[in-house]
């Protein structure tokens, strides 16, 4: 249950069980069909397990008749159940009942386990976390998941496997769960936003979706600081469909690219231009050094057949900030547009477009702007927009212009990605609540706990503190460390890390702070560091206080 | 509340309020900071307007102090609220009770209004269908919305602006709703694939990813009835994101390729191959008339540099089954491979693979699949498999051997939306459960239904009765019949259809019935269809029973 609010939550989520307490309504388990005999010993089997794990199991008996006979033996076979009157399914009172007596006190942490669709519906309308129908295995079987279907269990086990499934899905010890991602996004996101991406079915036709795409574009282009002279295309897919998308939209043909290369992601824009055809010229970089705004305007002077510049704003292989405004300065003053690849800057970092010289940046959801992946984004200039004009789309999907069309009626080519779309929403307007300085401020206090601690323990992150990130620091692993290691310790504390790209992979680690996450949770994550290191042998030169 | 299972379904969606019942802790109302005076009357006004539309509205009191004196004077404000007594916010309990009081028994369905994290807490252990914070406007609005992002309401209002918000959100007029889709996808989707989405936040390089995607890739595999020797490939994007992966992945250089064009999909493969510099040969034939396996047998025979055949199997422009096994068979003679896009074919037509000659088919989630839009896939054969070390690719982002490379790895090259992918997952274990067989019945029980009432109101599809899909009809608009009207006639009563393609859009319409919905609901929209057309002026030659 996002959003980690401190130091304990990773622990938290590390170790809780996703369901406190099981409800069955007892006169539901009727609905087994040809588990009469099988049934109570197998569910006896389940509940103890369950209840090993600390679980609660309540049996919810009608108000109206409390001691059903035909219920009494079976209910009795289920252990110690806690035994709880109220009206039968589908209503869900009896639900409540149960949590009040067992002292769970959130509806998300209880489960119901259903044999039929009153049981189940009543599972519904309490809102239960977990819906889980029931049903007998043997002849009848098929028939019975089939009858089950529309009432909408999250899932439907055979009586006979439950105390075999129901620990590993929703135990303490699961191992699908949710952590603190200190990878590079996706990133944890807020309920607002999980609740969401839940919204109703929608046909991208209709006035609903011209409103939705209308508002969610005015969103992104209010958080990019610029009018609406600016356009702006969500494209179904990662950031990398972004960068494709952005890669080919402005380059004429028989003219080349410039391509600043200062990481993986420069060398990403590199090869998607090689494969749509586009010369390059590259002005390199090693990995820790910023690009060299001079080097782009040497290369522009040399090569006038230069259409555009492409860079990435934010190094995501080191954490790496490049100076995006005076490169694309340099290239404006050439008369040459500039398309940035703010994948992992967009909303965190320092950005301004308006008169920049930046035409286009690409985006995606699942970033800084803490929502989940499946939609990513670009917005173009007035100017970009004027150049895709001359410029042969190299293919349907990622086609601007077709996009561009798309949007002067309010809607895109293709299905898009409604549920992502959704959430991106609700992460923009969370974004507006808890305001853009306040963003950036959370952003810079997360890495100043990090810097720290990283520095108590004698770490240092591989680019220079003038030029680093908001939001991802990549670190040698110390000597006779194994990534591995740290990382499963790391996670069973709950934090997961992240390794470096490629040849650093063996060599280096990083840790990255977007997403809902409080400060306190950076906190929470130095001690962890600090312990596995400890005791995967350790030892700073400095001492730890 | 999908799934859509009798012919009242419509009306009920079209028409329901989403939340009955709006709570509020008396004693959270003092968290609104600076708006002592102005909340009582903002709320008066507000829940007015919630009462005229029919909800319900309660009070939720502290049983301990019944009759806090802060409170009494603005609680007594708000009209004539229910009162309800109950321990105070974080405990979920009082909102219990005030569904018990009002009547309404499903949590999903009551809101929550809320100034303060308590309360806000309380409301998400309810289960609240919405949870709504509530801030005054003015200098302290800001910091007050900034401080309620952690508690993670669904969205922030200020009180003042309640009376004019909640009801076009939340009333029984909002525009946006959930309703019975006609068109060819997004489709209406259970609830057990819109709870999947909201799974836990996921780094695609941890296991716990390899092992969702291991097991979607299988479960699509099972329904193409395949082996694990053919590889599948998920793609973040649209059903045209695959059409465009699969267009490029078997064409080897100074190759062309075959494509079979009778609709806006045939179309779209040969524009794709134009974009991406593959040569075309088409196999034309008339939208209404299925492509003839003679003339691609003709073509390839014609032009031995044809490399691959790509047809597609239901031309969603018409609702046209293409004799894919036949064209697959002819050119598997002539040692061509076949790829199929299946995107509007895949899980409800009959469509065998192994030994077919089909050797790609892509398909997306969110047609028959009854998952929801953001994730594509290819299943590709061994000869695919082999054949794409060959083909240059040409594109970073649909570069099926980086695809294919990762997948032996278990991953995907870039970041998945796995929110669709929990949602496909969860579909797939749907479709499992309603058995292949039974969801192919329901297709066509569902389509005899509409087949039948469009012969009674003298409305003829298209494309012959043995050439139909199981889940599109274009028909021609009755003579003074205008689309918009008719759409926006049937819409009120809660049936979305959806418009013809390109220049048919003046003279025809299209009636699709996929997702979750059962045959009932099809004879709801046939009576809906047939009041429509009369309230229009139509009058069918044969009189309508």
């Amino acid at each position: 249950m996002p959003y980690a609010t401190s130091a304990a939550t990773a622990r938290t989520w590390a170790t809780d069980r996703a369901i406190d307490l099981w409800t069955i309504f007892g006169d539901d388990l009727r609905g087994l069909p040809g588990g009469e005999p099988a049934a109570p010993s197998a569910l006896r089997v389940a509940f103890d397990a369950l209840r090993t794990d600390g679980a609660r199991v309540a049996v919810l008996d009608d108000a109206a008749t409390p001691a059903t006979p035909a219920i009494g033996p079976r209910a009795t076979n289920v252990g110690d159940a806690l035994r709880v009157a109220g009206p039968p399914a589908p209503e869900p009172f009896a639900v409540f009942s149960a949590m009040r007596a067992s002292g769970v006190a959130d509806v998300r942490r209880v489960g119901i386990l259903a044999a039929g669709p009153r049981a189940l519906e009543a599972g519904h309308r309490a809102g239960c976390g977990a819906i889980v129908g029931v049903v007998a295995a043997g002849p009848g079987e098929a028939a019975a998941r089939h009858a089950l279907v529309r009432s909408q269990p999250d899932r439907i086990i055979a009586v006979e496997e439950l105390g075999a499934t129901l620990a590993p899905l929703y135990g303490s010890g699961r191992a699908h769960r949710e952590r603190v991602l200190l990878n590079p996004g996706p990133a944890v996101v807020s309920d607002r936003v999980h609740r969401a991406i839940g919204g109703p079915d929608l046909c991208h036709r209709e006035p609903e979706y011209n409103a939705l795409f209308g508002r969610v574009t005015a969103k992104l282009r209010r958080v990019a600081g610029v009018d609406d002279g600016w356009a702006t295309c969500l494209l179904g897919g990662s950031g990398t469909a972004a960068m494709e998308a952005m890669t080919g939209a402005l380059v004429r043909p028989d003219r080349r690219l410039l391509v600043c290369r200062n990481g993986t992601y420069g060398e990403r824009l590199a090869t998607i231009a090689a494969r749509l055809g586009i010369g390059t010229i590259v002005v390199d970089e090693r990995d820790t050094i910023p690009i060299d705004p001079a080097a782009v305007a040497a290369a522009l002077d040399a090569h006038p057949d230069i259409d555009a510049v492409a860079i990435v704003a934010h190094e995501t292989t080191t954490g790496l900030l490049n100076p995006v405004a005076e490169v694309a300065r340099a290239a404006d003053t050439r008369g040459v547009p500039t398309v940035v690849d703010a994948i992992s800057a967009f909303g965190s970092e320092d950005l301004p477009l308006a008169g920049s010289g930046i035409d286009i940046v690409a985006g995606t959801s699942n970033k800084n702007l803490h929502g989940l992946p499946g939609v990513a984004f670009l917005i173009l200039s007035p100017r970009a927009r004027a150049r895709t004009a001359d410029v042969a789309p190299r293919s349907l999907y990622f086609d601007i212009r077709n996009h561009l069309h798309a949007e002067a009626q309010g809607t895109v080519p293709f299905t898009p990605p409604i549920p992502a779309i959704y959430g991106l929403e609700a992460a923009l307007d969370e974004l507006f609540d808890e305001g853009l300085p306040n963003r950036r401020a959370l952003y810079r206090a997360r890495m100043a706990v990090l810097d720290e601690a990283f520095g108590r323990l004698d770490l240092h992150p591989v680019v220079a503190p003038e030029h680093r990130s908001g939001s991802v620091r990549s670190l040698p692993l110390p000597a006779g460390i194994d990534y591995d290691d740290l990382h499963d310790t790391l996670k069973a504390d709950g934090y997961v890390i992240y390794a470096g790209l490629g040849s650093a992979a063996a060599t280096s680690f990083r840790v990255c702070a977007l997403g809902a996450l409080d400060v306190d949770v950076m906190r929470g994550f130095a001690r962890a560091l600090e312990t596995a290191l400890a005791r995967l042998g350790y030892r700073a030169p400095i001492a730890a206080s």
